[in-house]
């Protein structure tokens, strides 16, 4: 755990993507989506095709489930699954029941977040707690989780109903240190940065992980391979959560920065902020301790006034720069290149 | 699903109890007991021992699952286990890890089940989620479900995992029946029944088959004895549940009848009651949609004077006449035994 908690260190990465985009004839990110959408357009169809045969029910945890499951999703843990795989045998039916599973996984996930956070709305749409009820929701995403289980079992290969169990139980601790510090501030900033990273990695990256890995064990990657495509997933899944946290906070120029901390989330900018303007902490518990805080919109200015939202781009960036440095473990070709662009295509957080 | 929604025939079981009584010297119910706690006693102190190793943690997660483990329940469950071990090779460290896990699941629905029906009370103290919250309650049961099923992938015994994603699975569709029966009484008494059953095998019985099934396989027992035992399970599962829906009602005398109906659930009095009294049924439907019904000692009392109580009792008795007739697949012997002395205990909840 927390093998990620070190200061990110900025620069490499520019150089990196350089260094790749020089390579490879400075294709731009535009020309690199282009081609990744012809090199898995058939994959995703596919895959769209496991998704519905999932039995859809007239009981209200199978519509509850099936209505997130409609509102699609980026589908982007199975893409994980299918580009691995295309290191080996490809996406076969053997590696798309890993692929469905992954997706049950992350949409179980979703709808257990939305309960706990009393989320109202998700994919532009009402949230099935809103629709079908809590009780409903939380039996849906068990539902999906173990509709996942089952597939996985069923698939058979070796070691990823363990791993994923493995993965479930990590998300489910992240969620445990999320719960603990909701509307807390008392850890001091090691604290802060280690609970952020062990956070991250519970609930975004290790799906992310699983989803490379089984690509890598469906199609029969060697072992070296499979360990460099887990390695892209845990630094992919830490960058997508990066970006996020950026964004969330630049979109919402009146964001209201106590939201996160109600819910227990330490973001990478309020980890950066409280390290940088050791008069911040006081502010912000005098907020949330406040009935109505008043102070919002000067503590949201005073984090950015630290540069935390351009050291948590280079946290992405250096991420992405670790994602594409792992990959020269594997052969050189349009897999790779695929992955090239899903890791340069999360800073733009175009796919 | 729902093989079981007949009429029961009420009678047999008073002769097969007494042939039971007649052939075994008429040892009594204390003294079948007595012989069953000497049999057994050293397989629950191993399955306590079994139950201890599970990693305490400080996660707020981990001490909302301790807090209900640590309240002990019946362990009737892992009992099955240890019973149909018995048969074969007995208790031995391959039937623990299913005993614990089938014990962990249990633990698991009653968490998920204290935060549906905002129970505030469970074994004498207060539920995990008035303790710990909600949201620490429902990963908690998740917690200790993700830990079940590593224990039973962990044992590798063959379609074990499998027969319990399914449990799970019917676990949830019964939940859902509840669910969406929540302060309506719109079905027919056929319906009404058809989902007493259904949520009765989903919700009570499935697991107690699969903790004979565990039993048998962890323990070598032939195809024939192993259906023999998980029969044994359904009919005891069924046996629990309608003594505990009589119980609920006997012990309650100003029970408001309509506590389970908003909760959706159907007990086996309220289905008998509005079979045979059909004036009941717009007088439960007017009390259901009044903000403070005033009829409810009446209607209680009505349920009661359709001769309900007598009629699930006999449920009970005909489905523990069941179980101990499916045993006589089974080899005689101190097994069988233990078995019917479980079967004939649950009619006096003493075990």
């Amino acid at each position: 755990m927390n093998q990620l908690a070190v200061a990110p260190s900025p620069g490499r990465v520019l150089d990196r993507l350089a260094n790749v985009s020089t390579a490879r004839g400075a294709a731009s990110l535009g020309e690199r989506l282009a081609i990744l959408d012809r090199w898995v357009r058939q994959d995703l169809i596919d895959f769209e095709a496991e998704l519905a045969v999932i039995p859809r029910g007239a009981k209200v945890v199978q519509r509850a489930a099936h209505h997130l499951l409609d509102l699609r999703g980026k589908h982007l843990r199975p893409l994980c699954v299918a580009l691995a795989s295309r290191f080996g045998d490809g996406f076969t039916p053997r590696a798309r029941g890993p692929a469905l599973a992954v997706e049950l996984v992350h949409t179980a996930t979703l709808l257990h977040d939305d309960v706990v956070d009393i989320a109202e709305r998700r994919r532009g749409q009402p949230t099935a707690c809103v629709v079908y009820g809590n009780a409903a929701s939380i039996f849906a995403g068990d539902w999906l989780l173990v509709g996942a289980l089952k597939r996985i079992a069923s698939a058979g290969i070796d070691g990823l109903l363990d791993k994923m169990l493995s993965v479930i139980d990590e998300m489910i601790l992240a969620e445990s240190v999320q719960l603990e510090r909701r509307g807390k501030l008392e850890a001091d900033e090691a604290q802060l940065r280690a609970a952020y990273f062990e956070v991250v990695e519970g609930k975004a990256a290790a799906l992310f992980r699983w989803a490379m890995t089984a690509g890598a064990r469906a199609a029969g990657l060697s072992q070296s391979q499979e360990t460099a495509l887990d390695r892209f997933g845990l630094h992919l899944g830490v960058a997508f959560q990066a970006v996020d946290d950026e964004l969330d906070f630049r979109e919402g120029t009146g964001k209201d920065p106590l939201v996160d901390l109600r819910e227990g989330k330490v973001t990478y900018p309020t980890v950066v902020a409280l390290e940088r303007d050791h008069s911040l902490r006081p502010r912000l518990v005098a907020a949330l301790a406040a009935e109505s805080p008043t102070d919002l919109a000067a503590i949201a200015a005073a984090i950015r006034d630290t540069g935390a939202l351009a050291a948590t781009r280079s946290l992405a960036e250096e991420h992405v720069d670790h994602a594409i440095a792992v990959l020269d473990e594997l052969p050189a070709g349009p897999a790779r290149e695929a992955l090239v662009t899903v890791a340069l295509a999360s800073l733009e957080r175009l796919s």
